[in-house]
């Protein structure tokens, strides 16, 4: 008998019959002796729905008013799921965010979590009823309607397991596991029964969309289980854990991620002196612009070469910003890329195998793929390349660290 | 300066369009320096769309569930509201009803309000905001989302207004106030400016459309003047107050409200002792069959006739049970008709005027029209007549009280 987080996204309950197989497997795992909470969105259109009557209204609506509208669509699937779960004769029990104490910062739209009081909750799980939570949202302390942003529902998830110190919280969503790679790039990615946190976070960080970065985050700061699952195929999907996989030889690499949405922004012959790259990147976060990768090259000469990488949609405001820090700072040239793509390869098992960076650079090489740009941190190597190898260097990479046979992770932005 | 609470309807913020129209509206009362709180339904035909839902998944969802799902409806239109308010200029903070504290006892689908603590809402109102409530709902103490049933943002109106000691309660519908009778039988009805709590009880429990009768029950209980106006019309609405109209000659009757949905059954030659009227509505009640009129006539020869009108829709149900009940009660017969309506002349004035009645009864028998049933209140008259008279007899009477001159009301169920 375990205790059992699931947390069902808006495709799982996207329509009546969705939210019904959704209480289906409620009941088997409740059959089987589990204890079971479930957190779930709203259903897949009804958010755009609401975000649609707001812009009708006002094309700044207020925060906190957005928060008020949007928390409304996982209450209406919490109140169907609990109706679907007691048709099957379960005890069920819905609450929403503010209802079962999940306390916020008063961020609307972005708000984070900062307590959960867990005793409704564990009165509900004593009397043997199954608990929905909504997913998203909680309330600040005077009371508030708040929602956690992006990918909340998972942080929900996770946030309850690890408050109710859950056995698991199971990620129930459209794919069935992280895979080795994007498989629609590659034919042979594989689904992988392990990864650690720390390649799921690179992974995440990296774009993909399996699981929200701040949830893989919140799971490893507490040690959650997390379990990545599919709502529409029986499987095992893919576990999230702490322990690195002893279960056979650590690969170097377990995983291949890529980005496609980035876009590339060199500073030429910027005089090299100290405080010349917070000079360089103070206006760009001025501007709100999120920059990804960040390279700086010896100088030569008395003057370095500044490159960094912005998502694609900002690259227009990226450019004209740079070429204003150019002419204040006497640069020689301001060059740009959008037409390029990130390939990382992403391994706990590269801190003890030396020459997997050289292994990477030979493959692509032995594709004539030209590198543009590298970056490295302790489990990942990044790489820039033209934009139209990107199919390519995935495909190259997956095979020479053999990633197809035990052991591996790749996915896409 | 006054403080107005004002409740608007489905179809006074059925779309966008409606609720900038509100929002208008709102800006011009504190433009006037009007204090505002506003009290709005669900967006008309969400709550149908969200009950449709719940029917797909359950045919007997839960209680406690269907409040959770069907509050969700006010909940996007305060929020709508309060962004178009802000895009005004103008600051608005929106409440759901868990929210601004309306604690309600725990019976689901039709709570009632125990207590509404005012402080929040005080606080906003001295910093200037307009406050936006989600009517028909509340919690009750342990935080359970509740409904107040049908009508019951009309309550939610009232019961803020006797909380904040408002100086009005403005409820904004689709018409543009009481009228002597329904303006679509009787060409010549006339709006009422004034009319009291007791005529418009008597109104609301004979099945006007205009107002909840738990809505007026409370206005009269707590002294709050209650204002119905349209949303669509400019106007003044007609004011319901505790005063009497002083500014005239008393009119005997104020006005005429008729309903088309009774059905009628009499049981025959019931044996006449005490206990007998228990007897035989004690099985009905417990059918949960509600009853209209009943009329019970002295008794012929040990034996007396028992009469009650119940709703069309219940008419087979009540049939069934009384038949079983004659046979226990060895009755000699029951008669049933479903063809029926009832015409009631309403009016604070009776009670100083005598010959009301046989003004009615000899209006009604110049038109050869009748009367099947009679029975008397202190403000009210209502006989049942065949249906198919209806029209005839409003008429008639509207005529026979001049009404069409100052000072009446009627309405249709």
């Amino acid at each position: 008998m375990a205790l059992l987080v699931q947390k069902y996204g808006g495709t799982s309950v996207g329509t009546v019959e969705r939210i019904e197989a959704v209480a289906d497997r409620v009941l088997k795992h409740k059959k089987q002796g589990d204890d079971i909470v479930v957190v779930v969105s709203a259903m897949s259109g009804e958010t755009n729905r609401l975000i649609g009557l707001a812009k009708n209204i006002s094309s700044s609506p207020s925060a906190r008013e957005m928060d008020v509208l949007l928390s409304t669509g996982e209450q209406v699937t919490i109140a169907l799921l609990s109706m679907a779960l007691m048709k099957r004769g379960l005890e069920a029990r819905s609450y929403t965010g503010a209802q079962v104490r999940i306390t916020t910062d008063s961020a609307h739209g972005k708000a984070r979590i900062q307590s959960i009081d867990t005793e409704k909750m564990h009165n509900d799980l004593d009397a043997g009823r199954v608990i929905v939570v909504a997913g998203f949202q909680g309330a600040d302390e005077l009371g508030n309607i708040t929602t956690l942003g992006r990918g909340g529902s998972d942080t929900t998830g996770v946030a309850l397991a690890a408050a109710l110190k859950a056995d698991e919280c199971q990620i129930y969503t459209d794919v069935d596991g992280v895979y080795t790679t994007d498989p629609r790039v590659v034919d042979s990615a594989r689904r992988l029964d392990k990864i650690t946190f720390e390649e799921m976070l690179e992974m995440a960080s990296l774009g993909s969309k399996v699981l929200q970065i701040r949830a893989v985050e919140f799971a490893g700061k507490y040690q959650v289980p997390l379990r990545v699952l599919s709502s529409f195929i029986e499987g095992e999907g893919t576990l999230i854990t702490t322990e690195e996989n002893h279960e056979m030889e650590q690969p170097a690499v377990s995983g291949i991620a890529f980005n496609r949405d980035e876009a590339k922004l060199t500073l030429k012959g910027v005089p090299d002196h100290p405080g010349i790259a917070a000079r360089i990147l103070g206006p760009i976060s001025d501007a709100n612009i999120e920059v990804d990768m960040i390279v700086q090259n010896v100088s030569v000469e008395g003057t370095t070469d500044f490159t960094f990488t912005v998502n694609r949609t900002e690259f227009d405001k990226a450019s004209l910003t740079l070429n204003n820090i150019a002419r204040e700072l006497g640069a020689k040239d301001v060059i740009t890329n959008s037409k390029i793509a990130k390939v990382s390869i992403v391994g706990v098992g590269m801190r003890s195998h030396a020459g997997v960076a050289s292994t990477m650079f030979r493959a692509l090489a032995a594709e004539s793929i030209n590198i543009q740009l590298i970056s490295t941190s302790e489990i990942k190597v990044s790489v820039i390349v033209d934009e139209k190898y990107l199919e390519l260097a995935v495909r190259t990479l997956h095979s020479a660290f053999k990633l197809s046979e035990e052991g591996t992770i790749v996915q896409e932005v």
